[in-house]
């Protein structure tokens, strides 16, 4: 294993910061390493807003259900999926954009996660924690006024950047054989491996948690896939200016 | 700038390989890298299908319009996103699943590109290059047959993983300042930094065909978003048991 390969599979989520700020230089090594990723077409569908204002950090923290680190990171990148920049090369060429199809907001919401991987990926190389926020999608009407999002473009989450203030554990992933298929989809593994999986997070939250946090993977995937969850989040897209044909 | 840094910066897509074989170890290092990426409250969902059966490839190759590389490369990943274990769970808890939210469809589409895009990090990071093929969306249909793919369920995108053959150019990206906004969406910014990036990639071109290929960005998006895109999608993703409500 090389350095690379322990780098990555030493991530853990951090959600405290020591004060110091992250400087102008990191930064752009880091946004510059996320726009070096994979892009379909070279299309390079998103933008990320980079946050440092209190107020602004605070109001966000709200949003994602007062998540304090939202609020103390020194900054907070908002990676946003962005087709606003092809409307305009459209305009640019007295071309009509369709923007309208599944498969563009498709593009636009896997660019902006590859990009924003490479940035988690140079973050941590450079000793910085970082922890994505996806509750940011609570209220993402709320997010755009505060950012002033325009059209065909929508936050998809954030990410807490800052120098690490506190150790955090590997959280255990599932069973390769459960994700790692062979030559074809092996729905025949995921049972055996679900079940082996639920006695290790089982394990894991007992002893982080002294005893206290008793559940397994399986009954947490049930709690959360069995509530509707954000239900408006078909219509927000629509009203900035996303379509699903 | 560190060795991770230069890493992601240096990327650029490989189409031709040695006919090395990319061994057991290393195809699990890469997935096991993937696997560390940041997920959802833990959803992990999305799984991935190691080709290297030369029909299969064969066939994958014509679906992504006939890619020579994807027929080449010695193993050919599909990342594919992915809520059947998640239904799993909710049986083993008798919960009902709702799986039908735009919000979840982001959740597993997202999952899939973080941890697809560690695994092109280690990959390259031990010497071997990728390149991903969002071809494989021109049919998916097919490559549901190909792959037994099961409901609730879709391939993302193909990435076909080898020891580089060739040396290719870095492709230059957008502006640091089209991409990276402070404290609010920049929108002013856009229109001079396009005009920049047309410039850049027109002289990327004539100088890469030695004049044969006279464009710009603008003129390449303009040519593919004023049409329209793979409109089966949608349909195909509720036949696959998706929902966008």
């Amino acid at each position: 294993m090389n350095d690379v390969i322990k780098l990555l599979q030493r991530h853990r989520s951090i959600r405290k910061y020591k004060p110091d700020v992250v400087s102008e230089e990191v930064l752009e090594a880091i946004v510059r390493s996320a726009q070096m990723a994979s892009t379909s077409s070279n299309v390079q569908a998103y933008s990320v807003i980079a946050v440092t204002d209190p107020e602004t950090k605070l109001a966000l923290s709200a949003v994602a259900g007062n998540q304090q680190h939202v609020e103390q990171c020194p900054v907070l990148l908002i990676w946003c999926a962005d087709l606003s920049r092809d409307r305009l090369a459209c305009e640019r060429e007295g071309a009509q954009m369709i923007s309208g199809t599944m498969e563009n907001f498709i593009v636009a919401t896997v660019d902006t996660a590859l990009a924003a991987q490479n940035a988690a990926v140079a973050a941590e190389s450079l000793g910085l924690g970082i922890v994505y926020i996806g509750g940011l999608r609570n209220n993402l009407r709320e997010v755009t006024k505060l950012l002033r999002v325009p059209e065909l473009v929508y936050p998809l989450f954030g990410m807490c950047v800052g120098y690490p203030d506190h150790e955090s554990s590997l959280r255990p992933r599932l069973p390769l054989r459960a994700v790692l298929h062979r030559e074809v989809y092996q729905a025949e593994n995921q049972s055996e491996a679900i079940a082996e999986y639920d006695a290790t997070v089982h394990d894991y939250y007992i002893e982080r948690t002294k005893g206290k946090r008793n559940t397994t993977w399986s009954k947490e995937m049930a709690d959360k896939f069995s509530r509707p969850s954000r239900a408006y989040m078909r219509a927000y897209l629509e009203e900035q200016g996303f379509r699903f044909d």
